[in-house]
């Protein structure tokens, strides 16, 4: 991507509301725009990264075995007038009356769609078990949103619904959940911790957290929750067993905040100079800084360096902007790329400069073995 | 991917309220699940239709250098009212007060937002022009919902915005954007024509419709408008030119109905056992059917042969059920898999049964050619 033909609105300022570091950064590096109260807009740059932790989570979940789903956002009063919930929601859920009067809500979380999808189609144990999940815009009207994307009122989630015969498969669904959701976060830079947590409006016997490291002791990043058969028995999910006898499904459910792990991901990766991204989650992964657009040499050389970069299918940025080498460094540390070949004066040695980001230190290498030393860094 | 790790809920029955062709192949074939009135899950199969229709967007967008980005469904009513078109917009838009009693909409569309980001960062002739893009969720409460994904409340679209410099700019963006969505179309399999349309709510001065041929006559799949100074004007949305003069920038906005989509392909690919799915599209390109899953030597070899089209990247579905072969070859057939590769009796002479479903033919194919020949076909 050339940085001309992009949009990256950097800037050196945090918003006034910002408290997080993760805010304050996601901010000034052109992530996200503030569009109302915990109501933001992805930009190009911020959209990047929340596709690469999609990627991971789909990537994992589908390894879980994992069937992906995508349920509407609004949702019918009546499913959860059968689930019970429409009246233990708080002020959080979006109520509203559609045209013809008929009560609809924003859905918070997706148990009651997803219950309502399986009754229609499960009927025997040898359909179990089954593991759905989506990735879905949700809304929950926060009181008091703050801490950019953390505690937003619109969000991106990953939830996950499992199906099981009985407890034993449910305990097994659940672990298999738990050991996901750490290799989720270990892919996406994260470190968590685990703990006992109140199941809240989800219900259930037990649930657990998965908290992110850092300042920011706010950060659920993950939830999972063994549910039981509290839906399944007020929703009349039934299965019909070995032995004859119908049943209620055993349900699990498991999520995953994308927009929070994006924010946690940069509490526990930055610098003074700005966010220092994990190579497996960075919006581009070199970018290439040549110092003087004017300079014919450095011009060419930078050109051919990008588009062979391109070949081997690097997602590299090109700063071509006719602005200073002070200017061009600063921005390139603030939005984090993990490696930045400056193009410049050792040019005339036959020498580009490559600046490892989360090392904060430089190696000269010849321009003509810059690629491979890239890629083996990459691969790495 | 296994059949029976899957959720492909196949039907003989289309529902009730049914009218056209992709509804009622839609839920025959398990890609969608009725939630409420005009709203749907996409289940498993519709995903994954839906996902290759958006990378196909998204990748033609991005050769005509569209930027993604990503808006909020929810948004404040204040932008509204700045661009006149609060009091415009009928019962369709989706209007309720926040907890704190803030007026807010789920928004329809997104001039407003863009319009809003735009003027915070443009201020220069020498940043235009600009094209912006996003692949999300709209709400619209439709008086009366029909034919499933095509008159649906809850939607997805790919919605973009072009910014520029004066008339002439917009003329060359617009044009760029109706050649991208002849190529979207053509890649998709859909054969459409152009029409001049009425600008209804989004204003502006010219429109054209892209209506998608088929039997049913509503299936608008892409929709283009020169919307001029309107917004930027009403918004405040200002450039300074190389003269030095501060001026409003001229918008376009450019709509494509992802789910829409999916429909219109359906009715322009069908036959009277189902979906005849392109293969630029296809959930899955191969189905494998074993017609006996008790025989170990079809058994082994179905195996082997999935695992090497996995191998080969190729996405392949395996009918491992315990089904006759004619409920398979029905279900293959229903679900529109453009290769049903039938490992059965033809063993015995070392062959398999290669069927393309779009030519309604079979040839037989030595075994150990025919992922040679699965990827001939795939590549032409």
């Amino acid at each position: 991507m050339r940085w001309k033909d992009y949009f990256i609105p950097t800037s050196k300022n945090p918003p006034k509301d910002a408290e997080t570091v993760s805010h304050k950064l996601m901010h000034r590096a052109g992530l996200i725009e503030k569009i109302s109260s915990g109501i933001y807009t992805f930009l190009p740059l911020g959209l990047r990264v929340l596709r690469n932790v999609e990627n991971i989570v789909r990537e994992e979940m589908n390894k879980a075995k994992g069937i992906e789903v995508l349920m509407p956002s609004i949702q019918p009063a009546s499913l959860w007038k059968e689930s019970g919930r429409w009246e233990k929601m708080g002020k959080d859920m979006l109520r509203f009356k559609d045209r013809h009067g008929k009560e609809m809500v924003f859905g918070p979380t997706h148990e009651e769609v997803i219950t309502y999808i399986v009754r229609q189609h499960i009927k025997s144990w040898k359909q179990l078990p089954l593991l759905f999940y989506q990735i879905q815009t949700k809304f929950r009207d926060e009181i008091r949103p703050r801490f950019g994307v953390i505690r937003a009122k619109e969000f991106l989630m990953k939830d996950a619904y499992s199906f099981d015969m009985d407890e034993k498969g449910l305990d097994i669904s659940y672990q298999r959940m738990r050991e996901t959701y750490f290799k989720i976060f270990s892919r996406c830079g994260i470190n968590v911790t685990i703990q006992k947590a109140d199941s809240g409006v989800m219900g259930g016997k037990f649930s657990e957290e998965f908290v992110a490291e850092g300042e920011c002791k706010e950060l659920e990043v993950g939830h999972i929750f063994k549910l039981g058969t509290t839906y399944s028995q007020n929703m009349k999910a039934y299965f019909v067993d070995k032995d004859g006898k119908e049943k209620p499904i055993y349900m699990g459910c498991y999520g995953i905040g994308i927009g929070r792990t994006v924010a946690a991901i940069i509490e526990g990766n930055y610098d003074e100079n700005g966010i220092v991204w994990p190579v497996s989650v960075a919006p581009f992964k070199v970018i290439i800084v040549p110092v003087n657009m004017d300079d014919e040499n450095i011009r060419e050389k930078s050109e051919s360096l990008y588009s062979e970069l391109i070949e081997k299918k690097i997602d590299v940025l090109i700063d071509d902007r006719e602005e200073s080498p002070g200017v061009k460094f600063a921005d390139a540390d603030l939005i984090g790329i993990p490696l930045r070949i400056t193009v410049g004066k050792k040019l005339k040695e036959g020498k580009v400069e490559i600046k490892i980001r989360k090392e904060n230190r430089s190696v000269e290498v010849p321009l003509e073995n810059s690629v491979r030393w890239i890629l083996d860094f990459l691969n790495k």
